[in-house]
C-alpha cells in the first residue's frame, strides 16, 4: 500500500485525509487491473477499458480480471484480484453492483490504492438497496485506505500518464482539466474541445461522487502544475459550503468554467435519478458561481468557447468591437448578437471610413461597423489593410474578423482556400496589438464543417481564438470581459 | 413584351399592377441574358450566373452580354441587349451601378420582362447619388413595364424552372419558399436546409426591394401551389401596414417563419447601411409577427428547425413530452431545455416504469422521464419496446427519441451503425400514433457531423422530423405548439 494513502487515511479525520496529494496517485497509477473482462467480443470492460489502455500504450502492467476465459488481447485473465502477481495501483470495476463489495475486500487484501467503479446501481437508483450498497463500499474502502472514483462514471483520463477511458481521445496533453459528473458529458466535451484544437491535462468523470468528489477534484486541479484552466460539469454538490470555499480558492489560481446541469424543476428531478445529487435552484447557482469568481457556461458548446477565450484571447482594453468580414446579413445578425452579449459596436470615425474607402472603394460595402467587405471578395492585401486600418481606430478595443464559408456564391470547401483567408487575417493581426478573434461561420454542409474543423485544428497553435459563429465569439468574449471586470471590482 | 406585364402595368395604379400573376413570369423566364460577362477567368457574372445556369441546364437560350471577348463557355458574348436575336425574358445585371440606366433603356427597347440587378451602390449606400440612381432605374423600368428584382441581391432560385443563383443548390424542388433580404443569408439558409434534407419551391434574394418587395413575394408565395411553407429573412419593410395585411393573409394559407435581422440599436444601424431599410424595434416586430400569425425564429438555424417541424411533425395533443435515449447528462440538460421551451416532462406512472423495468431492468437506468437507457446500449428490440411502452403512457403526448453519437465509449461514426439505430426508432414509432421527434446529438467531430448529416438526408423521406440537439427539437416543437394554441384562440 502506498505511503500517501496509508498515512493520509490511517486514523485521521475524513477531511484531513482529503488533501491534494492524495489524488496525485489516483491519476498516476503504475499498474491497472480491469475487473469484468472476458474474451467475449462485445465485453464492455475489454472493449472500453482494456482496448483504450492498450491503445494509449499504458507503460505499466495491465491485468484483466474476469470469471471466464483464459486470455484476451494476449493478456492472461485472472480470476481474482488476489491472484495477480504484482502490485496493483488502480482497479477499474465494470461488474454488477452487488458483486462489488467482495472485489473491494480483495483489493484491500492486495493493497490496492484506487478503485474506479464504472458500474451503476448505487445511490442514483433512488432505492434503499443501492443507497446502502454505496455506503457499504465507501466504508469498506475507507477502512482499507482505498480511494473510490465513482461509482456510476467513466473514470480517469490523464494523457501524460497514458491513462484514458476514451479510445479516440488525444494522446497529447494540454492545459485543460475537466471534472464531469456525467460520463456522457465527459465524452462530449473532451471530443468537442479536441475537435477545436484543445488538449487536456487531466479529466475525471466522477459520477455519484461517493468518495472522490467535485470539491476535492477542483482543489487538486487548482494546485496541479499541468493545469492552466478548469472546466466542470456539475449536477449537484453534497457539501455546499465546502464546495464554495474550494471554488473560491480555485478561481484565485486559474479560471474555472462551470456548466450546471439541472436548473429547472424537471431537470433537477432528472439529476436526482441520474447521479443522486441535490441540484439546487438556478438562482442559487447563478449567485454562487458569480460570487465565487467562476464563469458559468450554459452548455458544453459554450464551455468550449470559453476555454478557448480564456486560454487564447488577450484581454481587450474595453468592450468596443469592430466586426470585419464578408456578408451584410451576417454583419447585421452579428451586430445584434454582440449587442446582446454586452459588447459595443461604435461607428468608426469619418477619418477611418475615408481610409477604408481608399483601400476598397467599391459600391455596396458598409464601412461603418460592421465593416462588410461585400460578397465580391476583396484581395488578401486589401483585407489585411482593412484590418490594420480598423485596428488603428481609437474607437475600438478589439476585432472580430469573420469569414462566411457558405455565405456567398463561392464556398470555401477546400482547406487550402480557407487557410489562405485565415493566413491573411493572422498576418495582418500580428502587425498590431489589438486583440483579434476569428469566426469561421455559416458552415452549413458537412463538407464545409469538416473544412472549418480542420483549419481550426491546424491554426490552434497560431494562438488566435477561433469560433464557429460571430454570436459564439461575442458571447464568450462578453463573459470574458464580465469576468475580468468583476475580478477587478 | 409579355401580356401580363403589359396589361398589368399600362396605366394602372401601382398597387393594381402588383398582382400575384405579375410575379409568375419572373420565376419562369424562357430566356436569360447575363450582363457583365467576360471571358476573364474570375469574371463574376460568368462564374456565378452563367456557370450556374449551365449547370442547372436552363432549357431556354442564355445570352452573355459584355464589353469584351467573343465567347464564353461556347456561347457568343453580345455587346448590347439589343444585339440579341431572340426574345429576352430575364436580364441579370452585374455591372457598376452607374452604367445600369443605359442597360435598362436597352431592355425596354428589347421588350424585356424582368431585370434582376445584382450590383450594389444604390440606396443602401446612404448617399444621395445612390438613392437618386435607385429612383431613376425604378422609374425607367416602370415606364417600360419591366419588373426589377433588387438591386443589391443574389436574385432567383426556382429549381423546377432550372433557374438558380447557387451553383451547388439542389436541382430538385420541394415545398419551401424563401424570401431573403440578404444574399448571404439566402445562400446560408438554402444550404443549411438542404443539408438537412429540405428542398425549395422558389427562393428570392431581393436586396433593396426597390420594386419587387417582401409583401409582393409573400403574397405570391402564399398563393403558389408549389409552396407549402414560407420562410423569410427580413431586415426592414418600407410599407408597414401593407406588409402586415399581406402577412396576415399569408399565414391563413400556410405557415410563415420569419427571421428578423437588426433588432438591437446597432443591428438596426447595420441594416440601414446594408439594405437601406428601416428596421423597427424588436418589441414592435415581436408584437407584429405574433399578431399576424407568423412564427418568429431567432436565427437561420432555428428557422430550419421550424421548417422541419411544421412540415413533418404531427401536432401533438399537448405539451407533455417523454425524453427517451442514451445519456444521463444529455437527459438532464435536455429536460432543462424542454422546460425552458414550455414543454412538460411529467414523471411516468409506476405502472409504466414497472413495465420498462421488465424490458430493460439493469441498474443505472433512470426510467422516470427522462428515460435514460444508459451508456451500456440496449438492444434494438429493447429500445423499440421501451419506445412503445412509453408511447402507451397516458401521461405523455409525444416523444423525443435521442441518440448521442459521441456521448459514449462507442461513437456512431459509421453511417450504417447510426442508420441501424434510427431504423429501430422509426420501426417502433410506426407502430403507434403519438408523434416522435428524433434528435441525433452531441456530434462533436467533423466525422460524426458528416455521418449525422448523411443519415438525416437519407431519412428525410421517412417523414420523421430530425434535429441536431434535444434543445433544438424542444425549442422548435415548443414554438409549433404555441403557434397552434394561438391559432385556435
Amino acid at each position: 500500500m502506498g505511503m500517501f494513502t496509508t498515512s493520509s487515511t490511517s486514523g485521521l479525520p475524513e477531511t484531513m485525509a482529503k488533501t491534494n496529494r492524495s489524488l496525485e496517485h489516483i491519476f498516476n497509477p503504475r499498474s491497472i487491473a480491469i475487473v469484468g473482462v472476458s474474451s467475449e467480443p462485445l465485453n464492455f470492460a475489454a472493449t472500453v477499458y482494456l482496448a483504450t489502455s492498450l491503445r494509449f500504450q499504458f507503460p505499466g502492467p495491465i491485468y484483466p480480471v474476469g470469471a471466464e476465459g483464459e486470455e484476451v488481447s494476449g493478456l492472461r485473465i485472472y480470476r481474482r484480484i488476489v491472484d495477480i502477481p504484482g502490485q496493483v495501483d488502480l482497479v477499474i470495476i465494470a461488474i454488477p453492483a452487488s458483486a462489488i463489495p467482495q472485489v473491494i475486500e480483495e483489493c484491500i487484501a492486495k493493497g490496492v490504492r484506487t478503485i474506479h467503479i464504472f458500474s451503476s446501481g448505487f445511490s442514483e437508483s433512488g432505492e434503499e438497496e443501492g443507497i446502502m450498497l454505496e455506503r457499504e463500499i465507501v466504508a469498506l474502502a475507507r477502512r482499507g485506505g482505498i480511494r473510490i472514483v465513482g461509482p456510476n462514471c467513466m473514470g480517469l483520463y490523464h494523457p501524460s500518464a497514458s491513462l484514458s477511458f476514451g479510445y479516440n481521445f488525444p494522446r497529447e496533453s494540454g492545459p485543460v482539466a475537466y471534472l464531469s459528473q456525467s460520463g456522457g458529458n465527459a465524452f462530449h466535451l473532451v471530443r468537442a474541445a479536441a475537435a477545436r484544437g484543445l488538449r487536456f491535462s487531466k479529466v475525471a468523470s466522477y459520477g455519484n461522487a461517493a468518495d472522490v468528489d467535485e470539491s476535492e477534484l477542483l482543489d487538486y486541479f487548482a494546485a496541479d502544475s499541468q493545469t492552466g484552466i478548469i472546466a466542470a460539469y456539475i449536477e449537484g454538490v453534497k457539501e455546499g459550503r465546502r464546495f464554495i470555499r474550494v471554488l473560491k480558492e480555485a478561481t484565485r489560481a486559474k479560471p474555472v468554467i462551470v456548466v450546471k446541469g439541472g436548473t429547472t424543476e424537471v431537470g433537477m428531478r432528472a439529476v436526482a435519478s441520474h447521479t443522486g445529487a441535490l441540484a439546487g435552484s438556478n438562482a442559487i447557482w447563478e449567485g454562487l458561481l458569480k460570487q465565487a469568481g467562476a464563469v458559468r457556461a450554459d452548455n458544453l458548446e459554450e464551455a468550449v468557447d470559453l476555454l478557448i477565450t480564456f486560454l487564447l484571447m488577450p484581454l481587450p482594453q474595453g468592450r468596443r468591437v469592430a466586426l470585419v468580414g464578408v456578408g451584410g446579413g451576417a454583419g447585421v445578425h452579428g451586430a445584434d448578437q454582440c449587442a446582446r452579449s454586452g459588447l459595443l459596436i461604435p461607428p468608426l470615425s469619418q477619418k477611418i471610413v475615408t481610409r477604408l474607402r481608399e483601400i476598397f472603394g467599391g459600391p455596396g460595402i458598409s464601412l461603418g461597423n460592421p465593416v462588410d467587405t461585400n460578397v465580391l471578395d476583396v484581395s488578401p492585401q486589401q483585407f489585411g489593410d482593412i484590418l490594420k486600418t480598423v485596428a488603428e481606430s481609437p474607437e475600438i478595443d478589439f476585432i472580430i474578423a469573420h469569414i462566411g464559408v457558405e455565405l456567398g456564391p463561392f464556398t470555401w470547401h477546400r482547406v487550402e482556400v480557407l487557410e489562405g483567408k485565415v493566413e491573411t487575417i493572422i498576418r495582418a493581426a500580428r502587425s498590431f496589438t489589438k486583440p483579434v478573434a476569428i469566426a469561421l461561420h455559416t458552415a452549413a454542409s458537412a463538407r464545409s464543417i469538416q473544412t472549418v474543423a480542420e483549419v481550426q485544428q491546424r491554426y490552434f497553435s497560431s494562438g488566435f481564438p477561433f469560433y464557429n459563429s460571430i454570436g459564439a465569439a461575442a458571447q464568450a468574449i462578453g463573459k470574458f470581459l464580465d469576468h475580468h471586470q468583476r475580478s477587478k471590482a
